[in-house]
């Protein structure tokens, strides 16, 4: 039995995944905020699995944490997990002696693309768009995630497609985040509310300009970020997740459009047939923790490994 | 002992390998036109290894043709090689009976890439950004050509980085290869010579406005293929090479301009130090025949595994 923990901003997801990869068990808790409030997170989730979803916790053999910030490559430290208030944690110290089995650490993202791998059904090669306050992929193919260099791969939210375009918070113009980030969206059009782009949607619908001119940068943001991902990293498929996908098929038909449009101009373009090669994670998908249970697997078994 | 070719517009560059992985010959010919005189100089490619650079052929156990065209995957058949006058040829079937040794074949652009890789010490990761032309490049990880699902995987120069930028000939605007592809250049410029963009780059020295813009947007556009290859793939390092390249320093100061101001303008941007991450393959480097070699000896072991 491996367990797999998605923390996010505000929620904490938590499965149990059986021999067989099934998903014998799932929890929900409010994440916590600061370093201590995190690890105290981590640690009832796992206890929760037993109290609440019936997991014979004494059976579990690793634990994977996929968490919104950067990882050290190969330490289970993470820094910069600003939407947790967390900036420096290393989160297998801070848990593995009280959990008593291996833990791996790695980025949400990361482990949403590994999971929604698997629940794919595991084979060719995808990349998962996270579509949140901020924008970028995790690339997987045939079970491994492409990791790169330096800690950077994936991180299309920040290549400009428009020297025109939007300043983005990064400081470039055009970025692709900057045109379809949550929150560059949220802040151009600088209206409160509690869901600014679904604000924005049905503004756009009652013809206000500015929240017309924000939905379209929405829809070309995304598209040109599957078109990065797809000319760049040739994948099968592009899946879609993150806050933002909330808005479902009212984006994905602006998304389709988009790349219908450039299919249209380009037969280079429509041989790609990228429209078929994108979809949305459903809402509520387990893929993030999912993952995070087999990145935790996998440093377990090195850990086998490394001690014979 | 392995030999590879690279099968150019004009010349196919031909290089033996012993097994140390060690250049031991190397001979050029003129490139013949069309699908017979491309399969001759193949065969004459071999032969002048043995008479012209003393190369003992009775040795050789494979062969790797690197050609510009593209391949069908996991066989020897090249279509739209348009600059050979190839429409359509298997070069396996066409070579390999006489050549009596395993032949494999590759685009051109990966072949250079893996030999760009090897010539570098053959370790981490490194994308090869051919500007002929037109762009694209090879994506290389610990020796491995990163391949992708339908073969678009490095077809960096069809995204779109500027929606007002020149028409690409795929049919969409601002393309990378409409603003850097050595082929577009010539068009805009539109002033016959034998040198198009080195014309441009001289002209810009001396003024002439259309020739600047020219010249920035061949900068702009390798400066963006540079950002897209490590923002996705996290690449160690971007090696540029093909034709655009014969201008040396003078292109590489223009690119290292524009990453600059991307680094000024970005603290994100400036801490990938892109600037130190980008370099030119060699005058007359034989990357693209010592990859093809090392894709002819990878054809070869695959068939004594197959044959027992």
């Amino acid at each position: 039995m491996k367990v797999g923990l998605d923390v996010g901003g505000t929620k904490t997801d938590a499965v149990a995944v059986d021999a067989a990869g099934e998903i014998v068990g799932r929890v929900r808790l409010t994440t916590g905020w600061g370093t201590d409030a995190v690890t105290a997170t981590v640690l009832a989730a796992v206890g929760a699995l037993g109290t609440d979803a019936g997991v014979d916790v004494a059976a579990v053999r690793s634990v994977g944490i996929g968490i919104p910030g950067q990882i050290e490559p190969g330490s289970g430290r993470v820094v910069h997990a600003v939407n947790l208030g967390v900036d420096e944690l290393d989160l297998v110290a801070a848990t593995q002696p009280t959990l008593g089995v291996p833990v791996g650490v790695e980025n949400d993202v990361k482990a949403a693309a590994l999971g929604a791998f698997a629940l794919h059904g595991g084979s060719g090669s995808m990349a998962y768009l996270n579509l949140g306050t901020g924008i970028a992929a995790g690339i997987v193919s045939e079970g491994s995630l492409w990791r790169g260099a330096r800690g950077t791969a994936g991180e299309v939210g920040h290549i400009s497609v428009d020297p025109n375009g939007p300043l983005c918070r990064c400081g470039q113009r055009g970025c692709i985040e900057a045109l379809a980030g949550g929150g560059s969206i949220a802040e151009r059009w600088g209206r409160p509310g509690p869901l600014p782009v679904r604000d924005v949607f049905d503004a756009a619908e009652h013809g206000d300009e500015l929240a017309r001119v924000l939905r379209g940068d929405l829809a070309r943001g995304v598209a040109a970020a599957v078109r990065v991902l797809v000319l760049t990293a040739d994948v099968d498929e592009v899946v879609l997740g993150g806050g933002v996908t909330a808005l479902g098929d009212r984006l994905m038909a602006d998304v389709r459009a988009e790349l219908a449009a450039s299919a249209e101009a380009s037969p280079f373009m429509r041989s790609l047939r990228l429209d078929e090669r994108v979809e949305l994670l459903p809402t509520g998908s387990p893929a993030a923790a999912l993952g995070a249970a087999l990145i935790g697997a996998a440093r377990g078994a090195e850990g086998a490994l490394a001690h014979g």
